[in-house]
């Protein structure tokens, strides 16, 4: 049993759709009384901190709903079906970039969002890139532009908020932190 | 008008809960097609930083029934109606650590979720921090357990994958850059 697990007692679906998936459950606190939690489930996702030859960060700007704003961040996209994590980070950094790489390896994983949803972000740093000619496209509903930035104007852009993405933050924050180490 | 905005065709209303709502839209793509967009509604939230007199941080382990296991996060909370997010740190800090502090600032505010959700974390970092004897006490559904570990200990957990959540990263690295800067 996990430190203050809390039991469900009942769950309801509420919603099922293309993304995500939203329940309601009553469940059983560590000291009996009861109360509700709000969760979305989700697939899960993949990112990519994709480093170009020449020392930039490939970054990717699209809009996005929720916040009816373009957000700057790294190539990201949601698991389809059971696919592999580190393909699917290949796929979404061809389809949302146009590269290809020799090499990829997994930096680490995390929730997004804990609280109420079960998000959790394969982050990836892909390096020795290469631009397709042909690349798979993105998805139909997809419109992204393409920003290739150095290391220190991407630590310019989070200080100043220009980017405010958890994901891209993480990625840019490590990529600091390992220039810093050598 | 942003770049690749979308326009809202039809918003459908699904689900109003006490944490989150739930939204399906319509939407005009850039292309002049249309596509469907789920989008969860959520009130912001801050986290905080908190580095004790010894040099550790303060971290709460609690349990997160989207993922049924306890994580390793630093203190954190949703805003309560129109608070003032370092009212709400404040706040936090003290319900689920029983710490006050004399010194606090904003670092940064980030998207966690921003494919499907709005939520905004305001992120502070609190120092000179004073325990309270009788300090405020957490949401009655919220059980945490205190942990204080040194910078050392955190990067490894980060590293081990023991801590695996997105705003505690974004701190922990945050904390280390600056260390490392000293």
């Amino acid at each position: 049993m996990q430190k203050f697990e809390e039991k469900t007692l009942k769950t309801e679906e509420i919603f099922s759709g293309k993304i995500i998936n939203l329940q309601v459950q009553d469940v059983e606190l560590p000291n009996g009384k009861t109360s509700k939690r709000e969760i979305i489930k989700h697939p899960g996702a993949v990112a990519v901190l994709a480093i170009t030859e020449d020392g930039n960060v490939v970054l990717v700007e699209q809009y996005r709903k929720p916040m009816e704003k373009s957000l700057i961040e790294i190539p990201a996209g949601k698991l389809e079906g059971n696919e592999d994590p580190q393909e699917a980070a290949l796929r979404e950094l061809e389809e949302e970039t146009g590269y290809a790489c020799k090499n990829i390896e997994l930096i680490t994983s995390f929730y997004t969002a804990p609280g109420f949803a079960d998000e959790l972000i394969h982050l990836y740093i892909a390096t020795d890139l290469k631009k397709l000619e042909n690349p798979k496209s993105a998805d139909e509903d997809e419109f992204v532009e393409l920003i290739e930035v150095s290391l220190q104007k991407a630590s310019e852009w989070i200080k100043s908020g220009k980017i405010c993405d958890a994901k891209t933050l993480i990625a840019i924050q490590y990529w600091q932190l390992q220039s810093s180490e050598r």
